[in-house]
């Protein structure tokens, strides 16, 4: 498994002219806050995840222990004049971590300054070295995937939520992330799109062990299984997890693939059925409980009879987490699943 | 893509004392013999390919260019009493060819010596470095890929038959190697179950890139849809691929995924609907053309009762491709694709 990162932690956000740049700041202040002391910019920074500006100086007396790469400057590369920072906070023993395509490594003399300074350079995006082939054995606890009919359709944020709505309400939950994104908010998890396929469903039984019956694994999906170049990667993802539950994210702005007009999306309904005849192959019982849907390009009115449409279609509850919240999807899987009593 | 292979070919069957070890020799013995010049085997090896015995100088002399590891030991490592020989070919200046999982380049030494002499290590094992993701975008000329209702079904077999007739008929065709042993057959090909899942169904689309209309690639499956660790490593290759044309491959000895008894096989009308379901995403007229069975367990009367059900109940041409060739599938895509007039 990935290292776990040590909290708390600094954001650092660098010159970065984009607030886009800065996402990964943004969801790790946004769904982690209580893990973060501060932010560390560069004079010209453009975004700002609201949490205090820090020097290195003041972040290390305040007991952080991991400078987190919170931006991605196009090209995924270092910028140059963001290396004497990632020295300085090397020299103050702190932790780096980074999603970027440029491995820490590659940076001339950092991991020595680092390991001298008793501290460690993180890339999320190299997955264990360890990793084997699926058992197919099936194993105790429960699990709930998030599957898109596209990517980037809100798979990360759906699970973000459903666990953050499950541990407030006392339940035994975890987040378990598949990509450089979700590994930083949650601290663990594996890179699934830089696995050797082989592994790829072996590296998700990995990601979601046996647990507690009563505790539930909320897995980020990834890719779609309707993506010409990514199904493969969401298939070994969806057997190796084993899910009980799926919940089908979808952009509601949408209708092909995102940048391949010739895939067209397909209906909810054949999307949801062949994604439950997926999964069936490593877990007999699974079930749809819910659309997770993006409408960010609606109106409340239009949504409203969106809503209502997908629902009529499906028989399933759906919701857009941003402007609902997930409670009808906990509510269903409680339904589902009976498991709001086995605490 | 891979160095293609220098032919040719010695093959290297050291000392095993199990034929099975010996069959990616006995392999390329059987499909490419006009590409050998002989087996170089020490002391105690039990496994012949039928070719000369020759030296390593013999073969040097004769125009060999390429020593070929055809024996895999349990636990897939070099033994370290073969590896004067290989020492040896390097001196005379032959690429020296691997499939196992020990790298050619651990070999103490190996590296440098073979360089000092012109020649190349090529582990096959080892994917491309250049490898990006999938277009989807359709591209020309005409595939056939193998599938299967399990791993080690004949899938290899099968299209390295189907290949062979096709060219024996003066059509233009190729073979497109996808697993370690098949890339050594053919001498060049991608081994897919190493490749990064990102990348799986990108490598399948340069495998097997645009060609002739009346040109067929005849792609090697792998693992199997109905298998709860390869499932996405099948689905990535076979979206990439864009098949016109699938073959469903099975071992009439097996009910359930072997080694895996809570997994059953299903009916193989069900199998080729998933497939075809699945293949549509990249290719709306995706068709299955065939069934190719291993019978091998099977009394010629028994055989032949399971074919008629089989073909029956599919309404698809069935054949032991080892037992009754592939005449028939090629019947079968002719009729189906109107393919044989376009040359």
């Amino acid at each position: 498994m990935l290292p776990v990162l040590r909290t708390p932690y600094l954001l650092f956000l660098g010159d970065t002219p984009s607030a886009t740049d800065a996402k990964t700041a943004i969801g790790i202040a946004y769904w982690r806050r209580e893990l973060c002391r501060g932010q560390f910019r560069l004079p010209g920074c453009a975004a700002d995840t609201g949490l205090p500006d820090l020097s290195l100086e003041q972040a290390k007396k305040l007991g952080v222990r991991s400078l987190i790469i919170g931006v991605a400057p196009m090209g995924g590369a270092f910028q140059p004049h963001w290396i004497e920072s990632l020295r300085q906070a090397a020299r103050l023993g702190l932790d780096i971590v980074s999603g970027l395509h440029t491995r820490l490594g590659a940076i001339p003399g950092l991991a020595q300054l680092t390991a001298a300074h008793g501290a460690r350079l993180i890339d999320v995006r190299v997955p264990p070295a360890d990793l084997t082939v699926a058992t197919g054995a099936k194993r105790s606890g429960r699990r709930l995937i998030t599957v898109g009919t596209d990517c980037a359709v809100g798979k990360k944020y759906t699970a973000l939520a459903i666990d953050r709505c499950l541990r407030e309400r006392g339940r035994k939950s975890s987040f378990r992330a598949t990509g450089q994104t979700g590994i930083m908010i949650d601290g663990s998890g594996i890179p699934i799109d830089a696995v050797v396929c082989d592994f790829v469903a072996g590296a998700a039984e990995r990601l979601s062990p046996a647990n507690d019956v009563d505790h539930w694994d909320i897995v980020e999906g990834q890719g779609s299984l309707f993506h010409p170049s990514y199904a493969g990667v969401t298939l070994g993802l969806l057997h190796g997890t084993q899910p009980d539950a799926l919940v089908l994210c979808h952009d509601l702005a949408r209708t092909t693939i995102d940048g391949l007009a010739d895939y067209p999306i397909p209906s909810l309904t054949v999307c949801i059925e062949r994604y439950v005849e997926a999964a069936r192959l490593t877990n007999s019982n699974v079930r749809c409980i819910g659309i997770a849907v993006n409408a960010s390009a609606m109106s409340e009115a239009d949504f409203s009879r969106e809503r209502a449409r997908i629902e009529a279609e499906t028989g399933l509850p759906c919701a857009d987490p941003i402007r609902d919240g997930v409670d009808r999807f906990i509510t269903a899987l409680d339904a589902a699943f009976d498991t709001a009593t086995a605490k």
